[in-house]
Order: C-alpha cells, then sequence, then structure tokens
C-alpha cells in the first residue's frame, strides 16, 4: 500500500445517507435528489500561503475549508449535503493527514454533509472543495433581486475579527481568542440561511469584505441602487475598537473579509429573521453606490469593489 | 476591473442549458434533476510539474483536464451535463488564459456539459475539475460486479499511447503524433460508457494504467478473481512495437495510464458494444490475480495495484 492510499483511507468513512447510492471510491460518486427540490453547488480553493498561512495547523485548514464551502451554501438558502475534495500535499506527514481527516470529519457529521469523492495530488499545500446542497424548486436565494425599498440586513457577528487576526499572524499585535476563532473556525450560517429562503429578495455570504460582497449585490439588481450603511449597526468583533483606531476599525469591518456572515435584502422588517440587524436601506440611484453614514467611503481604503478606483 | 475578474470574465459564456437555475456567478450555482435520473459527481486534479509538464500549453492543459474528468463520467455510464472549474494560476498571462478558456470551451460544447460554477486563485499552475453527470436511477456501472465467467472487454484504443509520449517530453526519441494526441488530447468514450448501461456487470476508466486498474475491479468483486490477458488482443498504440522492444511497448500499453479506454466486465459476448475487444475472462480463485498470456506479469513492471509488491 502506497502513502497515497494509506491518505486515502482517512479519508473513506462509510456513513452515507441513504439518497448516496455510489459513495467516494468509485470513478464517481451517484446521489438522488428528492422530486421538489434541486442541486445547489459550489467550489472553492483553499491555497496554504494564500488564503491561509503557509505551515498551517490542519485542524485550522479543515475547519476553514469546510466553512466557507459551506457558507457558499447558506447564502443560498441551502441544506448542506455533500462534499467532494480534492487535497494537494507537499509531502507525506501522516500525522498532519490524520488530524487534518478528524476535523473535517467531525465538522462533516456537525454540518451535516457526506464526503462522496475526492483526489489526492503530490504539490504545494492547497484544497478545492465542491460544496453540494438542496433547495426546494425554485428556492434558492440569489445575489440578485434587491430593489429600492428594501431594508439591507446583516446576520452574524464579530465582523473585522478574521481580518484583524491576520494582524495578529503578522505578529504586529497580541492574540485575540474572538479573532481567532472567526479566523480559524468560521461558522456557516445555514439556519440563517434557510430562514431567509422565501423572505430575502437577494443574499450574499461575506467572504470579501462586506462593501465588496454588497457590491455585488448592487451590480446584479435590475436597477442602479445606493445605500449608506449605518456604522453604529454593525456588529464589530470585540476588541477592535480598542486594538486599533476607529477609522482602522471601521475598515477591517466593511473591507476585511472573511467573516461569512450573511447580507440579505428584506422588504419587510418584520420578515427579517431574529438576530438579524439593518445596516440601512436600498434607495434608486443614478449609478450602484456604498455610503457609510450619508457620507463617501474612505478614499483609502481598499475596495475591490469600486470599479471607478 | 482587477485580472481576476478579467479571468472569470473569460469563462462566463451564457450558454447555459434549461436545467441550470442559476448558473456560473452567483455564491453558488443550482440545477435541477430530472425524475427518473440520478446525479454523478467526480473531481479530478491536474497539477503542472505532475500530471502535464511545468511549462505547459493552454490547449493541452484544458483538453487533459476536460477530458481526464469526462472520462470518469463515461466510466459510469452518465451523461455529462456540467462541469465546476477550480483554477490556480501562477501570474497572469491573459493570452494563455485566452487560449485556456477558448479550448476549454470549445470542448465543453463539443463533449455537452455546461460550465457552472468555478474559483480563480494565485498559485502554482493547477486545475481541479468537478464533472457533473446523470444516469437513468440505478443504471450507473460500478467498479464492483464482476464475476467468474464474464469476458473483460476494452473499449478504445492506442493502449500505451500517452506514457511513450513521456517520453518524447523527455526527448528520449522523436515525436509521434498519435501518442502526442493520446497524451494531450484524451478523449472520453462518453458512447461508449452509455451503451456498457445495462449491460456490463463493472466497468472502469484506464487512468492510472490497464492492471492498475483491472486490479481495483477485481479488488472491488465479491469473490476472489483471476484473469489473463491475451497480449495478441490488445489494441497497443501504433508505432509503440517499432519504437521500442516488446516487453517495453507491452508494459506501456498495460501499466502506463492516462490511455482513458473503458474496461467492462460483461456476461455474454454479444451484448458487448460494436468495437469492444475481449482480452481474457475471469475465473475464480483464490486471491486476486492478474496474469498475462497465463504467465505471471513480468517482476520488474510498476505496478501501483499489486499490493504485494
Amino acid at each position: 500500500m502506497n502513502e497515497f492510499e494509506l491518505i486515502r483511507r482517512c479519508f473513506h468513512r462509510a456513513h452515507h445517507g441513504a439518497s448516496v447510492i455510489v459513495g467516494n471510491g468509485d470513478d464517481a460518486a451517484v446521489f438522488a435528489t428528492p422530486p421538489g427540490r434541486q442541486t445547489v453547488i459550489s467550489v472553492d480553493a483553499l491555497i496554504a500561503g494564500r488564503h491561509v498561512p503557509s505551515i498551517c495547523p490542519p485542524e485550522g485548514f479543515a475547519a476553514r475549508l469546510l466553512g466557507r464551502g459551506l457558507s457558499d451554501l447558506a447564502a443560498m438558502g441551502a441544506d448542506p449535503r455533500y462534499v467532494l475534495l480534492s487535497l494537494t500535499l507537499p509531502s507525506f506527514d501522516a500525522a498532519w493527514v490524520d488530524q487534518f481527516a478528524e476535523k473535517f470529519h467531525q465538522l462533516a457529521v456537525q454540518w451535516g454533509v457526506d464526503l462522496i469523492g475526492g483526489d489526492t495530488s503530490r504539490g504545494p499545500l492547497a484544497a478545492h472543495l465542491t460544496a453540494i446542497g438542496e433547495v426546494n424548486s425554485g428556492a434558492a436565494l440569489t445575489r440578485s433581486g434587491a430593489v429600492a425599498g428594501d431594508g439591507l440586513w446583516l446576520l452574524g457577528r464579530d465582523l473585522g475579527g478574521a481580518r484583524a487576526y491576520l494582524e495578529v499572524l503578522d505578529a504586529e499585535i497580541p492574540e485575540n481568542p474572538v479573532w481567532a476563532e472567526r479566523y480559524w473556525r468560521p461558522e456557516p450560517m445555514l439556519d440563517a440561511g434557510r430562514a431567509l429562503s422565501g423572505v430575502a429578495h437577494a443574499a450574499i455570504d461575506i467572504s470579501d469584505g462586506l462593501c465588496q460582497d454588497l457590491g455585488h449585490v448592487l451590480d446584479a439588481a435590475s436597477a442602479p441602487l445606493k445605500i449608506s450603511i449605518d456604522s453604529q449597526a454593525l456588529p464589530i468583533a470585540p476588541g477592535l475598537l480598542a486594538q486599533f483606531d476607529e477609522h482602522q476599525a471601521l475598515e477591517f469591518a466593511l473591507t476585511g473579509g472573511d467573516d461569512y456572515c450573511l447580507l440579505a435584502a428584506i422588504a419587510k422588517a418584520e420578515d427579517a429573521p431574529a438576530g438579524a440587524v439593518c445596516l440601512g436601506y436600498f434607495e434608486a440611484a443614478e449609478h450602484p453606490e456604498i455610503l457609510l453614514d450619508s457620507e463617501p467611503l474612505p478614499s483609502d481604503w481598499q475596495l475591490g469593489w469600486d470599479h471607478s478606483r
């Protein structure tokens, strides 16, 4: 038995649900979708040295990989069902692989997904996760559909925490357990996503930063919209305002990324799920624009979304 | 617009079929599966410097990626439907990306798949393809199910050609157009796979070498089987016996990999699809074993399958 077979063995755990017709280990997996349901699918890469540090703890690598991947399903209002994992490993470190697989399986069970397929290659540390979910037919939430008058609601917490943790990694500031948790153990907002189904006009998860992902919602709307974010409403991560000045804390919260909160456009406040906070209201505009407390966004913020910069 | 947006733009072509509810560009894609059908899915990595040369022509990278990925669906007897592409690129080379995308789209149309999602990252050149197909419920072909008395049938041609091309890449022997074609432009045996559905007891595609993949069929059978391969029946790639001695040519044909032919266990010869050749017959045995013309396989062959080595 070679090392790749050993690695694959780490990932073969037969706890497949009844909808899995052919599980991990054949040329492909086969699953059945119940009548009245549709399949939701996305793929995300986690590259060491790019999305996580080059030397990456196995549990953190697994948790970030699965949390990010399932966050896409949450943003569609989907029930997670299956994952496929394509893993490249630089060398055979049995303990690392074992701990990675252990955490991966633990979270897969917790979040209700079966690992039904994968591939293992030699290469720089990276993982590509295909995440598969189900929705009732026609009920998937998309980025498009926000209209003037909708409220912008945020579901989640600790905005900017994952971004602040990058400063910890750079050893510039002291460790903060909440930030570390947000970075290494993102929690996909699966229940919140399901609660938005049939309620939200549009939804997206915050992976690239609140402003950038909100920009995608504006871009996808059928008519130009603007929105002013109420800075007082933002659930900024604890410790952020103590460690950084207000300008920097707001920048991390609004542009930092990796928050994996959900943003949703909802017509009526009474329809918003419990715990959601309203950040502002969409208004008709000449061109898409995001404001902060009715002012333009600070000009020194790095905004991938703002195409005019 | 940053370079990643430009890259993504290369991959956004809206020719989605009616079953695609949400296409490329949202948090996830959504598709519908018709009643009486099941979803078949696999993921495969193509790593530059590992599965292809480090400096890789974009058309070849695209064709190998898609051909290999869809070969898994062929081996299940599935109709290909969708693909998702997670691509890592070392630097932004607009011409390379453009040519890659062009070939990718051309073959996607030819082989009947919609690109419904993906991800793009900075990193060493690699692509991870999620391939999705459909079968009639319960009709997927698997590796398991071969029984004593079944014939072993091969669908395809040019065994060993892709392996011989590695010697060309090493500049040890002259170019051969058939070998180059087999290496750079593998053809998924989609029609052959469909023809096996309802006929074959077991099927697999040859990605790791005929003997290794046949070994997987033996391992997956419910009782131990042996089989002797008739060397005269093998459709060895043209030029192989002229360039190499017979021993080497047979080694390439039986262990070389990347042939993407199909192997199938079929009970009755009259059920074999047109063009298939019979390589031998499965027999009950004490332990799984592959023979060549009733003799043990040469001891100097590199056989990933043979666990005893």
